[in-house]
């Protein structure tokens, strides 16, 4: 049971989500060493959630390697996940003792944020029809929460204040949305030599993105008839279903749209940085220079 | 993801649990006001793991209704479990401030031993062999830690001594290995009527059970083999492959070895009561009772 966490922990990723706390409690108390255990915590539930998702989306891969399901079993990958979820609260334990239940409430809200996300998501597959609001409210739940709360997490264990605090969350949830609306757009527009996996994978598996969504909402009547065509088509070749869809994206200028709507997140993000009080212009430009990173990776 | 919670909530069950939290605040404080959440958190847990362990277990039946990931779907099974787990922590967070960590270590601790025992049983099912003592640590893990726990969670709830709580929570190892032994026990030898299911079912599983693994200990090499072939044969009708096996129990005298195990486990129990400081005779009495009750329960 230890050696599927063991596995997936080692699996590698960009390990942003404690790099968010250590560097949100650094910043606010010079100090990261008491949000190391806090931090852990959130790596570790970040990778339950991996564990149970890619069962429940039935995905052989995860970063490149096969999951853990896949590996070992269904009933594994359960137990696996629920005792990573258990040694995730064992973590957060070694806050300081005054800190521990705004530490957990925070911690145990995102974690129902991350659940509702999913189940969203999965609803979402057998939907007809998914709203581009609803579909930013479901990668708010699912991703953008995990990412603020990190943040917010090192800024508790950093003693901001309560104003700061909210503005870094509100800060993670607009980068995170960014962040994912960007993961979308490099799906159908990115450099497939430097994304790493080919292009329109998102369209060949009919996933309801952002591009997709906004393009069922632009589209004239004869364009939503042929996308629904396109995404119900089993007979169609996959890459020529891929160049007709882009083919639509591109008339109604999709990947504009999208650059629009990840550059308004990211604004928002940025104004909740600028009004942050407890934090050098020296530390907000390194919290902007992560959500750029974040923001503007081609892989 | 709510609706399986609700399901799963409601399906009825003895809600031992909760009582015993419930009852051991009450004996020591007089009052179980504090430990009103917490107890509600242990049957929350306790509802968390029988919906993995039934998907784990492909179970179709509990309590006579339809698991939750048969009457929804593998996905949704695991999803509402998580949600559960972070609920019961969510209402672990209603105590008293400064026993908050306590009472999350307890917590912590037991669900970790009840993933580990589950992780047992899953791996017993495919061993060769398994030793009695193996079994035991098994079921401890499994069963009799959580309703430790509970006993403990209560008895910390409401001041009681760190003796007092030690003793409580062997206590409550001890009937819960007892209780889960009679459970074997009835399997074979209870009466059908009052039991509620047909007798001979872990027989006819294949399952491991203390009236198996005793067995295999006390068996002459004929015996042995007689019964590797019983539980290793397909083209048998199961009631005779019942009616063999249960031969070869009479013959070891099987019922009296388990039923001196089962008493064993039960007076160990009863000593840990007696040593307790902080509970008046009267309290005790109760104690005693619900342990009576679980042990020679006849369904």
């Amino acid at each position: 049971m230890y050696d599927p966490v063991q596995y997936m922990m080692s699996l590698g990723g960009k390990r942003i989500r404690p790099v968010l706390t250590l560097l949100a409690a650094e910043l606010f108390a010079g100090d990261a060493a008491a949000a190391l255990k806090p931090a852990l915590a959130m790596e570790v539930f970040h990778n339950f959630s991996l564990v149970h998702d890619d069962l429940m989306d039935n995905a052989s891969l995860r970063r490149g390697k096969p999951t853990v399901h896949t590996q070992w079993n269904m009933p594994t990958a359960v137990l696996s996940g629920d005792v990573m979820l258990v040694l995730a609260y064992d973590l957060l334990l070694g806050v300081p003792t005054h800190l521990l239940k705004e530490v957990l409430e925070l911690f145990n809200q995102s974690a129902k944020h991350v659940c509702e996300g999913q189940q969203m998501d999965m609803v979402f597959e057998s939907a007809e029809e998914v709203s581009l609001q609803q579909y930013i409210e479901m990668i708010g739940l699912k991703t953008a929460t995990l990412l603020a709360a990190c943040l917010k997490m090192g800024a508790l264990l950093g003693n901001a204040s309560y104003e700061d605090q909210e503005l870094l969350y509100r800060f993670g949830i607009s980068i995170g949305t960014a962040f994912q609306v960007q993961d979308d757009l490099l799906d159908s527009y990115g450099d497939s030599s430097k994304f790493g996996k080919a292009i329109g994978g998102d369209i060949a598996a009919n996933k309801k993105t952002y591009l997709t969504l906004k393009a069922f909402e632009l589209a004239d009547e004869g364009q939503r008839t042929e996308l629904q065509k396109l995404f119900s088509a089993n007979d169609l070749k996959v890459e020529k279903k891929i160049s007709r869809v882009m083919d639509i994206y591109n008339a109604l200028e999709i990947k504009r749209h999208t650059e629009e709507a990840r550059d308004s997140f990211y604004n928002e993000a940025m104004e909740c940085l600028h009004s942050l009080k407890g934090i050098s212009d020296e530390g907000k430009k390194m919290l902007a220079a992560i959500a750029e990173d974040l923001i503007s990776r081609q892989k």
